[in-house]
């Protein structure tokens, strides 16, 4: 995307506030955006204790959710209704109940609607908790348009 | 493993139980256990209003928590702890608020501590939602032992 | 697709002669095509000493090899010039030089342009070798124009 | 892996230079490794016509077979026999005959025996032309005993 037509879309921080005002799953697990930028998106979830599974760590499902919602940020910010084609993750290392864990998303490939983004999950002390890669699909339809509540 | 090691094993009945007494997260998600046998599981989610993403769909994490879920217990089904090592998921259509998605776990090979899992989730209508492969790895302690709560 | 949009296609053996007889790398694997129905195809190769790594096993990438060229024969096979998005291989057992190998691939999903096919290969003993989902899209392009040697 | 551990072990031009010996398949690929060190590899490969598909491009296989040799290099730079368990790629445009492609492995994730490794290829122009990431399983052999030719 040219230089010009990127200055004339919302800022991110417009996108991600429009985006996260209503997307109430990703409220629900707990995760913060914290940085937006085309291409690029970082945020964090705090282990709750609802979170964890029969052996006391956190369910490998919040960890992808942490991730797949970084990455639907990150895929959103040029303004394009993007979807989740498919994805994969790497549990590295556990959660643990109280650790707040950060989510990395990078741009690695977008070519037309296809794009590429990997996220790395990390704890507080730095450890790599999981590798998670998305493919996106753009659509035709404007983000901001599609997100405002009716 | 032989017939005369699995009649040693506890009921998948047993382990099921055992398991869910303990997985908050599952729980929370919404899964319920429907069916195990040994490599072998299927569960159902209801999509409720709060699983639904800025767009007004079930948010990917959900389905993943399903699809991930039922294999956690298929692959725990022999009594031994077994973590997801990876999975990978394809989403193929929308989950709807109100839809009772179903997950059916299958092995598609275990050798040695190394497993892999097939996951499908349906919607109402037989409709295809997503796939889903994870890998498995078992430990050497027995499960019904870990997750029984202290 | 429609029954009556099938029936004006070109047969699959049709088809299949055709993407083989100008696909010079999978001449070079050895993969041979035994089987090609819209959608499912099977494929054999012979493990040959030079396919061995230096631990005297199949090398990683002729298993892929045949995985990818047979999915690539399912997804072509409706005449539509269609292309590998991604792909994801579990190698289950080491296949022998000797070994005649078979793959057979089906589809799981097909939407649109995006579609998923899984591939497994068996070895003589019908012991699993790997596993392979791949993604493909198509395109607008007539496959049968698309390959005749020019 | 302590830095003592690690100045015991042999070179990783050694290592490299050992395997290479006696890794047929990757030198019938036209696969050569240019850096080895502990846990990253670059290797290039030169696009023949005889690695064409049907429609005139690099055949994704041969795509994968650079891919996974640098990661096979990367994971076994340790001296320890390691085996790749599974790989995804997902390819990116295409290659084109006469280029040579070059791949550069990097260690994502080490813990016990389980690896992470990221792969990418670019063309000569810097493009990127794939992006694979691939799982290793490390054994007990030492790796130039397994390797040396009998």
């Amino acid at each position: 995307m040219g230089n010009d037509a990127m200055n004339e879309l919302p800022s991110p921080t417009v996108l991600g506030a429009a985006m996260y005002a209503v997307d109430t799953a990703a409220r629900g697990f707990g995760v913060k955006l914290e940085v937006l930028e085309r291409g690029r998106a970082e945020a964090t979830m705090l282990v709750r204790p609802d979170m964890l599974n029969g052996l006391g760590v956190c369910h490998g499902a919040y960890l992808f959710a942490l991730a797949d919602t970084t990455f639907a940020y990150a895929c959103n910010s040029y303004n394009r209704v993007s979807f989740a084609q498919a994805a994969q993750i790497h549990f590295v290392q556990a959660g643990r109940a109280g650790e707040t864990l950060r989510a990395s998303a990078v741009e690695r490939s977008l070519r037309g609607r296809a794009g590429v983004y990997d996220v790395e999950i990390r704890n507080p002390a730095g450890g790599l908790v999981a590798l998670f890669r998305g493919e996106s699909v753009a659509t035709d339809r404007e983000l901001l348009a599609a997100v405002v509540p009716k």
